[in-house]
């Protein structure tokens, strides 16, 4: 028997030092080798975006997949959600960029699911109007990544919920409470919304093929952390006679204060970058962030600094260094100690100042039409039979 | 410690000889005692029906405070439900006549419940284009009771999920996963689908309240087998700021076979008097079916007949014979042999045929509005604060 792991990660908590090798072996996913890099590269006709060349993504199931059903004239969708408990952070951010690169190259289209009543369920203290709120003000800063509106669907859980719940309704019966038990770990204290809830996150996932009656492959950009969901779904999918989605997974960032992850729920808002946070306070927390440096100048410079540890190389890397030949670069002088961390945060600093702005007014203009990407109705009779 | 009683009775299993003072006790409900019944008929400026006055209904939760409250000018409203899995028979229009004749004495809102989800989760080999079906079906028969359709509103779950769900969200953060198991003895296998639908259930019971901002009492009249979801609703209540329901619980009806109950599950359609059965089938089965009676004319002439176990009798006392000097003169005649039962069935059958086809008649007359009742949208802002 393999030893029991140090950290425990599912879509309720995150915990200890994660190995996300060990984490990936565990939840019995495949690692993303070069070969299928490239193979994305010549499908997407252009570079990869960091999170991909860099190694963010790291895990997925079935790409290959995805990759010969587009060969053959067979297009995906796009589905990644988010559970609206409060502001997004830059972390949040990282499985939408990643569809929007896919929408941009593989023209396919990008369905969002905004779960305000999981968040409902799962935080004692927030009400049904606070994650509703949360949930329209999340939906912004999704858009204002840059999806394209023509091809792109909101599922907002209880504002979509007449068109969700037929299928909901079939995939839930698929579903024994041991199996969400047993996936999520979850007490017998769960109250019986949050146990009935992946069969919610589930509904995207085939909702394309329900709705057309035809089977369109799903791919799903996620933190690993939302994996077990999905294993769910992959489970029941051929049982109600739809394609299991494929899922590319993604580590978790790391927080300015050096935990492992960014968060909504830790004791301090300093830990994350807030993308309603103002520039002075953004400022401030970079300088502020924990970094891979030294105690002295004088050993910076003799030593270097570890960049695998830093928030801030953290955050070059996910997007802030586009060009290889930037990123390599800070990473080198990073290591070599030529580049010390005030200098490094100094550099970095108006990068994001200039990407919260472009960020905000692509904010604006989402609220021109975010309403009317809202599923309402199912382009559908809701008793007409499934497609499986 | 008590004894274990010898039978089961939860919405998902009756099970064994059912004792009914028993079960009282067990469910802590109270009996509907000769005071309350002179109370209800003052309040009613009228006569009870039948099932009241002849102790069908025989266990009641805060039926004495609803009529407090009526008399302070604080009307209640109605709910009861139908789960579709079948044609009704005629023991599923108990808990609606009451309710009708309730609505048409205090001239309250009647709600009805269909619950298409919760039956397709329930049965295995039921699809949900099945059960959807079906609750159509069955509200036709249910509006056929006579309800005023000005007063009369519908919960048909997959097509009032939009108006339900935001509010069967707040419910279901309340139950805890143990409370379910506990309450309808959920093994592990259960779908989570059904474990999720106690909360729907609750949903009626303060709708009106959640919709206007203000407190609506509501009175249920169902089978006592139902009682277990609304201890649920109950319990919850004060909680998120409701008053709890009322119930009015009744026996349920021995089939027509000798068994305890008339039910759509059993292996013989010959149970039960369905209402979608043609003359000559409920002639047939009415002709066949158990009877308190002896093994001869002689002995039966001799010692009389046994009503209280009479399948033949309990339909006389539910609805077919509506004056007391008739029934009591049906009951007088069978315990002295008087009465035989071939002569009783002979008697039954006209009076059977005449309510089905005056049923048949207004059924034809409620597909014209059926579909209006749907609640479709609240009339309130689904992210509106709670009345709670």
């Amino acid at each position: 028997m393999p030893e029991e792991p140090e950290f425990t990660v599912t879509p309720y908590e995150v915990k200890g030092k994660i190995d996300y090798e060990r984490l990936r072996e565990l939840f019995g996913t495949q690692s993303i080798g070069p070969e299928l890099l490239e193979r994305l590269e010549r499908a997407a006709g252009g570079p990869l975006p960091p999170s991909l060349r860099r190694g963010i993504y790291y895990s997925h199931r079935d790409l290959g997949w995805v990759l010969d059903e587009f060969g053959k004239h067979h297009p995906f969708f796009l589905y990644s959600g988010r559970g609206p408990s409060g502001p997004l952070h830059t972390s949040h951010l990282v499985p939408f960029e990643l569809c929007q690169w896919f929408q941009e190259r593989f023209h396919v289209p990008m369905y969002i699911q905004i779960t305000d009543d999981e968040k409902f369920w799962f935080r004692p203290k927030l009400t049904r109007e606070e994650t509703a709120r949360w949930g329209m003000e999340n939906l912004l800063d999704i858009l204002a990544v840059g999806f394209d509106p023509k091809n792109t669907r909101v599922m907002f859980d209880t504002r979509s919920i007449r068109a969700m719940y037929p299928l909901a309704v079939e995939v839930a019966k698929k579903i024994p409470y041991s199996t969400a038990k047993a996936v999520f770990g979850f007490p017998p204290s769960t109250n019986i919304g949050l146990v009935f809830y992946t069969a919610l996150q589930t509904v995207p996932c085939f909702y394309p093929s329900w709705e057309s009656g035809r089977s369109v492959p799903c791919l799903i950009p996620c933190g690993i952390d939302q994996d077990p969901h999905f294993r769910v779904t992959r489970d029941i999918a051929e049982g109600l006679g739809y394609s299991k989605p494929a899922l590319l997974h993604s580590q978790m960032l790391p927080g300015l204060l050096g935990e492992r992850v960014m968060s909504t729920m830790g004791d301090t808002k300093d830990n994350a970058l807030f993308l309603n946070d103002p520039p002075k306070d953004v400022e401030k927390k970079i300088r502020n962030a924990f970094t891979g440096g030294r105690s002295t100048v004088e050993e910076q410079r003799r030593l270097g600094a570890v960049p695998e540890v830093c928030s801030v190389w953290a955050l070059w890397r996910s997007k802030f260094a586009p060009t290889d030949a930037e990123f390599d670069g800070i990473t080198r002088d990073c290591r070599s100690g030529a580049l010390l961390c005030g200098e490094c945060k100094a550099r970095l600093i108006p990068k994001v100042h200039a990407f919260y702005s472009e960020h905000a007014a692509r904010r604006e203009k989402a609220k021109e039409y975010a309403e009317s990407l809202i599923v309402v109705d199912a382009k559908r009779s809701p008793t007409a039979p499934s497609a499986g």
